[in-house]
């Protein structure tokens, strides 16, 4: 379960020279850090008087060590409960060289300090004016992140820029901050030490932007206090819509500062908001039974099973097992299956077959059985299983449970060869992409087990896809260390992410598949390439607002019988089913898709004699204009795991 | 000297079975090699009856070999003089999945039959129909280039497409082949196998697209018949603009196809197409002396020197010694300053005191005491030099040449104390991009050894920059093989290149420094971070047309003395001057401009006590619309050279 406790720090308007009566007072008031300046405002004075002839080189005053009156932190004492706030009168944006090298030199000294002391973190503004100085201070941010690998560095962001501002000199700047941050990130080489604090302005931008933010490293959340309304009973609140986006946001951070502002002449002093913030935090709403299971999962990157070559282990099935929703689904599928195959309950020397291919340790078994007591037909049940060790368990069922209505046998549904053909072939196959797990290969495989006409549960599944943006997903695929990771799927329960498009079809497969209807298949022949569940899909998404694309969401969609489907597309996900989370295929570099742009996905199912793998890239190209009637590419990326050479799942 | 020699080959309208007959055929004519397909067309008729059944793979024809009869290239023999064509009746960009399968099949059994029998090279088509299906043909090529990697793959590119089609569905495609190429190169992850094959259409694109294909891997021309025309005489020959164009790709690539065209019932035959070509190729107009002297170094890549830190060795003062202009205009400098500074050559009492500082073997000294014999005035030369080896040449110089006249000191002219203070200082330190040899820091070091209204020679340089598309100095940076070059400048020839916008000014150094006249200047002082010598310019190039850029390159202009200047600047780059040659800046990775975007360098100059470096910075923003006041931004590189981690030169 995530910690659902917030730790609240306080941006003091004004400060004296003790802060440690000031972290008392914070404490009191239960706050649990305070954010205040690195240097006080007497060391500006000092550092411009000699600004000049430091410049040239020649009085060393900057480069002077920092004297004890210089500073508001002076003792490496408290710092863990310290965030520190760098000058905020250095220009790094000046035009002027002497004013430049004058703000980087008072940082550099500010930031040196604060790494020696251990500061808990500092916070540091991103630059609003003047959008070619911007890329100057990016440089020097690049080169900080380079020199201080320890120090956590906080990169200020309002959520609008300039909303209070009524100069219009500072309107020139860039269009929002999210775009600004993302050229930072570029020329960060999407450094993962970036982080930043998300100011929560009083106006907020439109709700497709403030997902923006989800997919972003947000370290901590900066409320002013005016940012505020004050209730019937005098307390502080925040509007409604800021009480949504605020608790989707502390889903990915405990961090909040109630900052104080002056309102004209009146100080608008910190009380009460801490607490209105914690209320906030541990009220996510209602938890739905997926969100319960699932919350310890969230973001957690996990390998796709293979389990056609390997065998899964008694703990995978029994939390397969767990999932309260999808065997009964089953169950119903079956019945229905069973009614429509023998429409009269009293042809009682009609005796149905079922085969349960795959079956595990029996969930399936048991539904079917209990598909035939409550549609009254009569069942031969054939469970037939790969895994030697949940063949025992098998075994064991049916000496104890279901004796001589089950048979059990150990075997490959793709070499098997039964007495019989069955008139209902049930099976489990599916992964999070649907045909991950190769189902289709098994089926095909099995198809020739079935009589004519004959059911297959599943009949049809759905493979569908999403670019996504999510800075936290391409860290921890980096943070594996490799660049095969980024060529390889992750099943993973999305969190830190902005979904951007909705997703859309790939491919569907079928059972019985009508290419293999001419009923003289025999099991060698599926050895071979099985090009026919090769597939090749290109998909086109647009959009109205800029963003990275850091992978691809991949979600399916399956009707087992008829009307009885299970889903776990967002748009339709099977309620309470946790069987499945999501598939994620990376990009090994972030792409930037500008506002109005087209996205086009290009997935590949490819197959040899021995494996099945996918291949993905990305395309981003311009809008088609009125000017030009076609989209021009802007950019690509390379074809991830070319030849399967990263992952593929051996059949 | 580049090879001269064009290899021209022919593509037959029609062939027999028999190659070997049409290979003695092409010797006979004056032909070079055969261009010819790899399978037989009966191969096609073959293919395609066992389509549906290999698509389910169960009969296994396309995987069995080829015979004798479905080949037109049988044998090893002769392969070195034969190119081979693929089928070009498969359809790789079919929206039928069974197509394009079977197109895959093909092509990889002629690829590998090539690859067996060591063809010198296959070409194969630009797909230009569905934007959507061309991903999908570059992922192939992508694991083509991967599987065959000693298979020159020789890509066909019209310049314009479908200039002469009139089927509206093949002008769907994407708006020009370079585009196409573009996307394909970023899908194949800018692979250096990628090379082209370019077909010169009878219309020709406009100048400034036509350079886009001077920055590409060009490695054969394809000359369809009809793209020429017949003089008076019944001479083939193509127009001027052909002529122009061809020309100047002859120096980028030493192949040619002369392609056999059908026009309406009459095919277009060679017979002395290859005759024009050569004359083409051996005529590239007259050679400048810049271009004699540098003809063996286009597009070779030279670490700058580092003469401060390194002694050059005699062989480079040799070459440096032998340009034939710029000693001329120092001597004129000269002159025209001793003139300036005692107007009347009958004040002999007045001795003029000249200090060349890094004297090397002496040409300096040489120009200066001619200088002084033109203009009739008494000088008093000091020769400063800090390579020890340089010092013994100018005091055997000093023996038998220039005797008391001048005196050789041995010294850096940053520390060096002279017994009197100089009226001129005369210095050659400039590198490529003009401050990069530290001319800057010594000539402010040497500053305190001028009299007040002393001459500095020069006495000022300028920066230029300009952003540039050229995939060969790409490759050859990536061929050097390992992340830290790309972070080095280096000097060297532009040839394949495009250079995609006139140079911008970057910054400037004056002599005297006046930022250094305080008159107390001592030698320490600048042993520290010489701020004032740091520099940081941002500057906005648009453009037109779409390109990857590859880097930047770097010029300069400089001013001797009044209106005596010199420059390596393309626009007016002092005539048959050959002692610098332009500076390069690499990106670590092309970055793509979209038509009408703009593009921002942005380079540093960056200064510590012991060294100075450059980092440098590309980011692509869109262009300002009318609905939008501001440039938003699309791509960035990372920062390169941060903190001079790879290249910087030592003071």
């Amino acid at each position: 379960m995530p910690e659902t406790k917030l730790t609240v720090g306080i941006q003091p308007h004004s400060l004296d020279r003790d802060v440690t009566a000031k972290l008392d007072q914070c404490d009191n008031s239960g706050h649990d850090f305070l954010v205040v300046p690195i240097s006080h405002p007497s060391f500006r004075e000092k550092m411009e008087q000699t600004r000049d002839l430091e410049y040239m080189s020649r009085i060393q005053a900057v480069q002077a060590p920092f004297t004890s009156e210089d500073l508001f932190i002076r003792t490496a004492k408290h710092c863990e409960r310290l965030v520190g706030l760098t000058s905020p009168w250095v220009r790094m944006d000046s035009p002027d060289e002497r004013e430049r090298y004058m703000a980087e030199k008072v940082l550099e000294k500010e930031l040196s300090w604060s790494a020696h002391i251990g500061l808990s973190a500092v916070l540091m503004p991103l630059l609003t004016t003047s959008p070619d100085r911007f890329t100057n201070y990016a440089r020097w941010l690049c080169r900080i992140l380079h020199d201080y690998a320890f120090l956590q560095i906080w990169i200020r962001i309002p959520l609008l820029l300039n909303s209070e501002s009524t100069d219009p000199d500072e309107s020139v700047g860039l269009q929002d901050s999210w775009e600004q941050w993302a050229l930072l990130k570029q020329i960060c080489d999407h450094s993962p030490r970036l982080q930043l604090a998300l100011e929560i302005t009083a106006d907020l931008p439109d709700p497709k932007f403030q997902s923006q933010w989800y997919a972003e490293p947000v370290k901590c959340l900066i409320i002013p206090t005016t940012t505020f309304t004050t209730n019937a009973k005098g307390f502080p609140v925040l509007s409604k819509p800021h009480q949504n986006f605020i608790q989707r946001l502390t889903q990915l951070t405990h961090y909040a500062v109630i900052e104080e502002r002056q309102v004209e002449d009146r100080v608008c002093e910190t009380g009460n908001h801490h607490k209105f913030l914690r209320y906030l935090s541990q009220n996510p709403g209602e938890l739905s039974t997926l969100e319960s299971f699932a919350a310890g999962y969230k973001d957690y990157l996990q390998a796709p099973l293979q389990p056609l070559m390997d065998h899964l282990e008694s703990a995978t099935y029994a939390t397969f097992e767990q999932d309260p929703v999808k065997y009964q689904l089953y169950e119903k599928a079956v019945h229905q299956a069973l009614v429509d195959r023998f429409p009269s309950a009293t042809e009682s020397d009609h005796t149905c077959v079922i085969f349960v291919v795959g079956a595990g340790r029996g969930p399936l078994v048991d539904r079917s059985l209990a598909a035939a007591r409550s549609a009254n037909r009569h069942v031969r049940v054939y469970a037939l299983e790969k895994n030697p060790n949940a063949y025992v368990t098998l075994q064991h069922k049916k000496e104890t449970t279901w004796h001589e209505q089950v048979t059990v046998v150990f075997g490959d549904m793709r070499f098997w060869n039964p007495p019989e053909q069955a008139d209902i072939l049930v099976s489990e196959l599916l992964g999070s992409f649907g045909d991950n797990e190769l189902s289709p290969e098994c089926l095909d495989g099995a198809q020739r087990l079935l009589r004519p006409g004959g059911i297959s549960i599943p009949s049809s599944y759905a493979s569908f896809v999403a670019p996504l943006s999510s800075s936290k997903l391409y860290n921890q695929v980096l943070a594996l260390n490799g660049p095969a990771h980024f060529q390889t799927p992750f099943v993973v329960l999305f969190d830190a992410v902005d979904t951007l498009y909705p997703p859309q079809k790939v491919w569907q497969f079928n059972h019985p598949n009508p290419l293999l209807c001419t009923g003289d298949l025999t099991a060698p022949g599926l050895r071979s390439e099985n090009q026919h569940n090769a597939r090749y899909a290109v998909n086109t998404f647009s959009t109205d607002k800029a963003a990275f694309i850091h992978g691809m969401a991949g979600y399916f969609d399956c009707v087992l019988y008829k009307d009885i489907t299970m889903s776990i597309h967002p748009r339709n996900h099977t309620p309470a089913m946790f069987s499945w989370f999501p598939i994620f295929f990376p990009l090994n570099k972030p792409i930037f898709a500008p506002k109005d742009a087209v996205v086009e996905t290009h997935l590949w199912r490819l197959t040899s004699s021995s494996k099945v793998w996918y291949e993905w890239c990305v395309v981003v190209k311009s809008a088609a204009t009125d000017a030009e009637a076609h989209s021009t590419p802007l950019t690509s990326t390379t074809i991830h795991n070319l030849n399967g050479s990263s992952y593929w799942i051996g059949l």
